[in-house]
């Protein structure tokens, strides 16, 4: 396929026609799109989840990539609408954070607030900007319009952050910011939090109040039996615990979202 | 990509080889296929959920696209296999009602009856035309073959249709034809169905015998609080009843096809 | 499209990045990939299930696609990383079985055991092979790269089998190999072991201990009633027990890896 890459990431789910529809009218502006879903499971409305996502992802992908997302639980009210060209890639969606963190990651250029009425339209749902706003910008930016055509400069845009783990003498009080599906747990913790405290080859993490598991830092699962925990620093820089050929979050009944605790 | 849009539109989920092995016998016959899933988690044999959701979202598509729809409970017996021409489109699928709302909506043209052995063959499963009728036929009509090599003409199909909601008085007696991912209820009853009672910017609406919820009719989600209920009008000119950032349907605990009576 | 097909296969679910992350890297190296998803919900680990759905799924792509599956729990230990060339196809993948049976029903023509460090460098994760080798060595055969550039030739990989059922006296002792999303019940029992107890248009099933069920041998659902089991031969030659119109499975309450008896 020698067309543009577009991305979509989304918390629409597999079920409806939604995400369909964007890619009709995608491939109706601009039919040789290269259109690839990240993933159309994050949590309803999760702003924070979908903006990690996007930064473990969007990397991946060529240059000239247009990658649109919408978590958008603001649709219809007066967040903006938004476009930020980074180094790399472009994104589009809405003025919530969700773009943010990867935008930052490959190194902001220019932001655009979309206003773009002269190839939009000024029909549109108040309901659906992902198929009515996002994805017609995306297809035309796919087909060479300028982005200053579709809208003006700005040089604000809401941020969203991982929350920073917190570090009181030789314990690091940390969240979890993500359980993956096969039950790896993401920290918010890095490899320079761990060092911090001292942390070489084995640490003690706390969930839950439980007591305190020894893990010995890994490179890769097979290092342990199977069954057993480990850690492990993931291509992001952070720490995760896992299982050897099992589900860690399931057998530690953790989630997104709680806090865990690291020490010597 | 230059070739032609082909969409797929099955309740066959997504864990088993099926789509694939679709996608496999399409680019055999014409390797330019752009191949686009409309969803494959529809309810299974639910013909009328399907026949909605490719009303939704057909009309998205480039003009040329040929829309494939396999949710097909009488596969292998007489049910025919058939192609649409619409005005814009080629619907290929069984002929028990799927495909007939979305061709009717864009014009139908002409109707064939598959019976296309010079491009089949006669050894085909009676268990699966999804994969060795419906994606072949689909895959020729792609590459170019006419309508007509694949078939005959007929001037029958089968209709489903949504059914009609009944308005006695002020009252109007409806239901609930889906119910989306984000809980968003969508009933059978129009813009021009609440008209005729006299709806102007609020409704009463009762579900479940429980008692009636007073909702302004808003354009977007966030002219009412978080966790309110509100009501819209959806881009099919249907009647929603939806939470703002919230799932409607789960605080609701109601399904589609349940009913829903509709007041000033 | 006229690139090169990569079809992938894993259980890595639909929600997480990791799939778009192996895209992203194909279309970097390779960016007219005609990327298909065979299934990505293939049971955690379950290399004989991801063995049985590559097998059933492969033999429907074009001559030259490039099949990458990534069912791994031996990732990042001693197992080999390989690419195997068959009569029309190249699979890429662990060593662990996962690959065998697909590409010896196509013919093994070559085997390579990846060590290609003029194209992968050497920096490269123990957790994530799908993304960092199996991924990048896909799109370079894609993009022409001899298959003897990319490592080693050798002469012996792991297999797995489906296990063979036991025929005594009147008796078949199989085993339930597969249960799809419809409830079809695959076995392990082809339709020659069948006619070497005599099989002609009827059997008797037992499952779980109970009663047996008096199944007639059908080519379509319809010929029984709706509501109503029946056997069936698929187009693996495998025996399927089925139910008209419903779940065979959800009504036995049988799984994957359980015992089926047959009899006349």
């Amino acid at each position: 396929m020698s067309g543009r890459v577009i991305t979509l990431l989304t918390d629409f789910g597999m079920k409806d026609p939604y995400v369909a529809e964007m890619k009709g009218v995608i491939l109706n502006i601009y039919p040789q799109a290269n259109i690839i879903d990240i993933t159309h499971q994050v949590e309803k409305y999760n702003v924070i989840q979908g903006a990690f996502i996007l930064a473990s992802a969007a990397k991946y992908f060529p240059k000239g990539t247009i990658h649109v997302v919408v978590i958008d639980p603001g649709v219809g009210t007066k967040r903006k609408a938004i476009i930020i060209e980074s180094k790399r890639y472009f994104f589009v969606g809405p003025d919530n954070g969700v773009l943010t963190m990867a935008a930052k990651m490959d190194g902001i250029r220019r932001i655009i607030e979309i206003s773009a009425e002269n190839y939009l339209g000024d029909r549109f749902s108040l309901t659906f900007h992902g198929r009515d706003i996002f994805a017609p910008v995306a297809a035309y930016l796919a087909k060479g319009v300028k982005i200053e055509e579709l809208g003006e400069e700005i040089d604000r845009i809401v941020e969203v952050k991982l929350p920073e783990p917190q570090i009181k003498g030789e314990r690091i009080f940390g969240i979890i910011i993500y359980v993956d599906s096969f039950g790896n747990i993401i920290t918010n913790i890095s490899k320079e939090h761990l060092q911090k405290i001292g942390v070489e080859r084995r640490l003690k993490a706390t969930m839950r109040g439980e007591k305190s598991l020894e893990l010995k830092i890994c490179r890769a699962y097979g290092e342990v039996e199977k069954g057993e925990f480990l850690a492990i620093i993931d291509s992001f820089n952070l720490l995760e615990i896992s299982m050897n050929q099992g589900n860690a979050a399931e057998k530690l009944k953790v989630k997104s979202g709680e806090k865990i605790e690291i020490t010597i």
